[in-house]
């Protein structure tokens, strides 16, 4: 089976990389580009019947700092 | 209006990153993890009216590296 979990900065949080992406947008003459976040999306290959307790347990340990960030889980 | 960007390193391509968090997630514990890529996913506040194909030529020009990564645009 295969998820993926999708792994943002929380709101209220400084992304200077988000920033940083607008800033470059704009220079390129992208304008209307009014606010730009980045987080990550980590692709998992799972042995088949790994339940979403699994999954959740992997972010809080590993893919995600949940001081800062939200994660998602999206099965596929 | 509001798109996210999901960028992914193509099939092939080496991904360390992805690698590291599948021998981390195996020394927790987590069995069963076959394979792990992590991309990116780029969220934008567009001005409305923004179309597509301005959003394909920020990915073009700035958010993916097309030599190895693969990109998909998604409009919420």
């Amino acid at each position: 089976m295969k998820a993926n979990v999708h792994v943002m900065l929380k709101d209220g949080v400084l992304d200077p990389q988000g920033e940083a992406i607008r800033h470059a947008l704009g220079s390129m003459g992208h304008t209307g580009v009014n606010g730009v976040r980045q987080g990550k999306v980590i692709a998992l290959d799972l042995a088949d019947g790994t339940s979403e307790d699994q999954i959740r347990a992997m972010c809080e340990g590993l893919l995600a700092n949940t001081v800062i960030e939200s994660y998602r889980i999206e099965v596929l």
